[in-house]
């Protein structure tokens, strides 16, 4: 049985089809929503039109999923965990009609629900969220509906940033009000830094060190401005872009152990800590980052298909383990590219390390080749071992995906002296002669070297 | 003392004067060409006219070279080595005066010189390598001349296709005659003939299987057409893209050891072997695989780059090392990327590796985000351990430098299995849920479970 019916829950619903036929094993959906297995992450392109349509972003309707021999029932929240009983209580939604089916082994994959500041005017129309098809839908309708050219994002994360892109490609006034001193709190701010730069550049208007107090509404009762503690930005819609929080309240009442994030925290098989016959994984859990050792929440998609990957080869009676992630996230605002894994700064002081760091500045081509973009990378290393403990990019075309580069020296726990050595793709329509990572290897091996 | 003024040499010329000022060390360079620290890798987009001028390609002029104390001699061949007396005899080349000069370290830094095959014909006006700075200018010249439009490429390795680019967008018809089953010989023929395909595809004509007997010339003495076994192809120009070998002929005069690719052999300090104050980098010496644990010949501008860095290092009174590569190498021929690391079918098996393959397609972005462009990505691992052994990519924007992310693993002697569970960077721009690498990794350590 499984709870939730998108990425990490469908993907180990479909790997344990592939591994038992339904003779074998009976598998039991239920999600809340109107959609399965659709791209969250997607919703930013369809909100700004390079993607054509909403059925584009579903990976597999419900009817896919039951020709699969997947049970799978749309519109059905489940109400209820009993883990003793082995059972959970569902509600059709559009009937009401409630039921308590049992389980034998159980995937929970309650996935995360976007934080809503508890403040005033939060609940008008024209707020909108962006975590589901049916946010993207009501945001698009509320699009439609306005006059106005106006919009405030709140939150200058990677949904925050994002959002200002496509809604700059629709034409929109863009303003990003952010609580952080820059943008994109993924990263250091003198990294940050460099995208309110850029994003400033492209004609968005960043705010930052701003606490919003208030959504203030029109006559209409509809959104008309975003307060904070110091000013008004007039808004003709508003798109909250704050981040998430894991969804684990049902696991919470059922007394499944939780972190510090309030994610579920499993083994590494995904497993529930605890509890043989329940699995968890996606945006509820809580994962093991291997570079500082502790638990994260980190929501994306890519982390919930490996977890359901891994799920549905246990739950059918495989073997697989997620061993952890090394924190690794891409986004771009129009042509510019923001990447991040590992540590930042301020993670490596938390988790008792001490560090150099070092920031270059390169292009993401030979100098002399058409297009040759600029790109800096900050690299983290510890003091004294040299080991790798993150990078940071900003910049133009082909700055993002090099952070899969550190990616793996990261899970593979190289220093960075010896990542000075490592044989890259090189070409000048690819990279100058010394990749933009090995120039940041070699300026972070020096400064490990001189202490 | 350092033979030799391109990438190699004067890196270690460079590194070498900012360890020891030139009160402490004396560095003197000789030159035969009449340039110095060019990107003979930059010359097809030169000649392709994406590159503006030959200066473009220039990294640090003689000038710049001598206000940094780098006693550089241009136009000065370097015609004698006597390592027992510690001296080069150089001539200079204009002049014709030769000296005996005597060092305390020397850096031989040769590089390589083209294959030009033995056959009637090949020294005709008309026929033209793409070597050095010169090279290009004559091809350039002769292009110029020219009134005719089709082009004979001689070879389909790196240096071939990237002519034929070159070619094409100078206007050219471009046939492509190569001595392979398929172009890029530096993939297996399965990739290969994607290539294949895809270069057809841009209207180039692609002759397979084809050995070149003869360069036929007109009543002028031009080249007129390449002659194989069994056809002729018209050419008002021939352009020889066939590969390079070490140049070694003064290091083997002097006794000094070479591989079986005849490249001078070192340790990982770069020293030759045997000599403790001669050290050698670039294109003449032969470098360690680290995947199949041989010596292999592999002339590429950043590995000469770090060569003369670490030799710089070293003879400075510092310490550093070169480890070895992993064969990597990225191309590309108009919007076609090629990409290939580690080991290819033949190359494991004649390292006495047995193992297992699987490709698989994707795209280089999520399906559903414009742009998304196809790509093939081939995978080998050791039987039973699992261990990468290679990868091949052939595919459009966004695969050629993905290759990377298998580089590494490979440094790090991961397992396909473990390459599963990767944390690769992830969004909708820039790639599917499941980055290809990480497909490929699946299909492979599912066949590696299988056997």
């Amino acid at each position: 049985m499984v709870i939730g019916g998108d990425a990490a829950g469908m993907s180990a619903a479909s790997q344990a089809r592939r591994m038992r036929g339904p003779d074998e094993l009976e598998i039991v959906a239920f999600e809340r929503g109107h959609f399965s297995s659709y791209s969250a992450c997607g919703i930013p392109y369809w909100v700004g039109g390079e993607v054509a349509g909403r059925d584009e972003l579903i990976a597999r309707t419900p009817e896919e999923h039951r020709e699969r021999s997947i049970d799978l029932r749309m519109r059905t929240e489940v109400t209820e965990l009993d883990v003793a009983g082995g059972r959970v209580r569902s509600r059709e939604l559009d009937t009401g009609t409630e039921v308590w089916t049992s389980y034998d082994k159980l995937v929970i994959a309650t996935g995360a629900r976007p934080v809503r500041p508890r403040i005033p005017g939060i609940d008008a129309p024209g707020v909108h969220g962006v975590q589901t098809l049916d946010d993207g839908q009501a945001l698009l309708d509320s699009l439609a509906a306005t006059q106005g050219r106006r919009a405030v994002v709140v939150g200058a994360g990677y949904i925050g940033v994002e959002m200002a892109e496509a809604l700059i490609r629709r034409g929109y006034e863009v303003t990003v009000v952010n609580r952080g001193p820059e943008p994109m709190s993924t990263l250091d701010p003198d990294m940050g830094r460099l995208v309110h730069e850029s994003m400033t550049g492209m004609d968005i208007t960043m705010v930052d060190d701003a606490e919003v107090t208030k959504i203030l509404t029109g006559d209409d009762g509809r959104a008309r401005a975003v307060a904070t503690t110091s000013d008004e930005y007039p808004a003709d819609v508003v798109v909250l872009g704050i981040g998430v929080r894991p969804e684990t309240s049902l696991a919470r009442s059922a007394g499944l152990p939780l972190g510090e994030h309030g994610g579920l925290l499993t083994d590494l098989a995904m497993r529930v800590r605890g509890h043989e016959n329940i699995w968890a994984g996606g945006d509820c859990v809580e994962v093991l980052d291997l570079v500082s050792g502790r638990e994260r929440h980190i929501a994306l998609g890519t982390h919930a298909n490996k977890h359901g990957q891994v799920i549905g080869t246990n739950a059918g009676g495989g073997y697989a383990t997620f061993p952890g992630v090394v924190g690794t996230a891409v986004s771009k605002v129009c042509d510019l590219e923001i990447a991040r894994t590992g540590l930042r700064e301020k993670d490596a002081r938390r988790a008792g390390l001490q560090y150099v760091s070092a920031t270059i500045e390169s292009t993401s081509r030979a100098g002399y080749y058409p297009g040759a973009a600029p790109m800096t990378v900050k690299m983290i290393a510890e003091r004294r071992t040299g080991r790798l403990l993150g990078v940071q990019i900003v910049g133009r075309e082909g700055a993002a995906k090099r952070v899969d580069i550190a990616a793996v020296a990261l899970t593979a726990g190289m220093t960075v002296d010896q990542m000075t050595a490592l044989d890259l793709g090189y070409a000048p329509p690819f990279s100058p002669v010394w990749d933009p990572i090995l120039v940041a290897a070699r300026k972070s091996s020096a400064a490990v070297r001189r202490g």
